[in-house]
């Protein structure tokens, strides 16, 4: 069975979401931030980073998200996924990379700016221009309609909900940009995405 | 012909020294850095984040430059990445997504903490642990192989160029680690390497 090692409040919420969505069973190892928000040390027995997610399956150790997303996709869910023959299957991969290489960055620098208070206001505008970019292309990406690859729910909206969940909590993602908001109502309304919440624990960012 | 969006000193160097590997013909449009080190505004015509690499080909506009390897790779050089029914695929694809997805954004954090000078004393520290925790991983993973899928060079090891040369010079990678260090040197003495320096420019992380 797949053994999902999953840290509470963070981007391997998904990969409960997305096997979830797939109907395939498996193992949750639970782990609870430290007060500082970083992993607690355990994870460095799973993997050398200590960063969750990680997933065993099949006696291989799979970590980082996109990855572990292409895999489960490929092996277990190609319907989350359009046909490898197509040019939509590189816009899912594009998705895929693009959540975690260039959306969560500004989403990681807003963190440590915000924390640094006073001190990291010389930077604060630098972030916040990053983030509304990437808010506005976004939004603009879902001008015609309600998924990120067209009107197929697909991976790529499971990818993209960890950094558009941290964003309406530090990345200036509000009502101000309808569509976004839609489509974190409209996840947050799926069966799986719910049982996903109670297998995972008490998660901050979902609805 | 491909045609690649080219930032000088980016991350999108990776892209033209694939294309030489793969003996593809290409078309380079040059970019330059403004004095501010962000990307001069003409790269928002191209596309609406106005980042670097972008590549067209076959009427497809492409960004994310794990999406670009991938993508590249797969349509015309399958030889530079394992079979994909193989165990070792994955590991490839691992690669692809962790150079971005984990390895750059503490070399971002670390640009921006240094920016702040003395304002971002407090932060450093956090930041130059996540680096180095990433540095003695990665030269774990080559204790064994002079490459990172062992004895052959892969795209992966393309992919990983970037944010290894980024740390030589704000990373904390210096001799203390000398399998990366070598890797560098090996990857820096390939023709294919050479030759996409000049097509690409000056760069300043190159050898």
């Amino acid at each position: 069975m797949i053994r999902v090692h999953h840290l509470n409040n963070s981007r391997s919420q998904r990969v409960l979401w997305l096997l979830e969505e797939l109907g395939r069973p498996y193992e949750v190892v639970r782990y609870q931030r430290k007060a500082n928000m970083l992993a607690p040390s355990e994870l460095k027995r799973v993997h050398p980073l200590g960063k969750s997610p990680v997933i065993e399956d099949d006696g291989k150790k799979l970590a980082e998200t996109g990855l572990i997303v292409e895999y489960l996709v490929a092996r277990y869910g190609p319907d989350l996924a359009p046909a490898r023959d197509s040019d939509l299957y590189w816009r899912y991969i594009y998705w895929l990379h693009y959540a975690e290489g260039s959306l969560m960055p500004p989403l990681l620098l807003k963190l440590v700016v915000n924390r640094l208070g006073l001190l990291g206001l010389p930077a604060r505008r630098f972030v916040d221009a990053q983030l509304k970019l990437h808010l506005v292309f976004l939004e603009a990406e879902l001008a015609n309609a309600p998924w990120f690859l067209g009107d197929r729910f697909s991976a790529a909206d499971i990818m993209l909900s960890f950094p558009l969940e941290v964003a309406t909590q530090r990345g200036g993602l509000d009502q101000t940009r309808p569509r976004l908001m839609d489509f974190l109502a409209r996840i947050h309304a799926r069966p799986a995405y719910r049982r996903a919440i109670e297998r995972g624990g008490a998660y901050l960012y979902g609805a």
